[in-house]
């Protein structure tokens, strides 16, 4: 477990650190467009097994796998579209953000680690599962919106 | 390779499919943007790549690797985005797409032939091939713009 934090907070730094690298050459409005496709492409994915989970249509496990392992890629982006001195313009990200990277950072990758076990769950089959991580990946968008994403 | 082509059919029509499932529920608005979101996370991962190839910026063998693993996941998105109806409003498709599907796919398919191979090359720390499979990528992205994306 403690083995697990680590490995998903080296992440979280190699990520912020590659996206370094490229932000001498980013525009902020740039930054801002792509980190919103990321988040346009995350709900294209996670939406559909919401409505599945949910019976309002009816359960297609392969959609659903593949939406789960296109989520999973989808959740290692977000992260180096919020390059410094991108809380500007049309964006809903707090300047919060920038203030407390680490804090953000730590949310972030609770979320990686919840798409992680959706993409588990998924190939599993198990429907009552697949509910369940929905459940707990939905909560950890949540807990990242209710702090950091204006109204 | 005649088993290649027919996998990527087969992926194709798939995907395909997948799309036209849930296509009943999505707003042709929703598809292009959707569809828009995928393309810009593509230049976001593709641009870099080709800035260090050209030696406009120090070559990053992790962040090359890092950006064609997400484009070989990537380029599978795409096509669920252009679903039936979806060409309106905002957007460059021309509507070829629609009536020339196969050949659309095709190009498609080639496209992401040649990501996976940048996937493959990226990981040889090979500069020279990189490079070479960098420009035969380009070639595949244009070679469908030109007849499929308006000006």
């Amino acid at each position: 477990m403690m083995r697990k934090l680590l490995q998903s907070s080296l992440v979280g730094l190699l990520s912020l650190n590659i996206g370094a690298v490229g932000a001498a050459e980013v525009k902020p409005e740039d930054a801002v467009e792509y980190r919103q496709s990321v988040y346009t492409l995350i709900k294209w994915n996670f939406a559909p097994i919401g409505a599945m989970v949910k019976g309002q249509i009816p359960y297609d496990a392969a959609a659903v796998a593949r939406h789960a392992a296109f989520l999973e890629t989808l959740s290692k982006m977000p992260l180096e579209g919020f390059t410094p001195g991108s809380d500007v313009g049309d964006t809903k990200a707090k300047p919060e953000i920038w203030k407390n990277r680490q804090e953000f950072e730590k949310l972030m990758s609770d979320f990686q680690e919840q798409v992680n076990k959706l993409n588990q769950v998924a190939g599993s089959g198990n429907q009552a599962a697949v509910k369940e991580q929905f459940g707990a990946t939905a909560k950890s968008c949540k807990n990242c919106h209710d702090k950091f994403r204006k109204e």
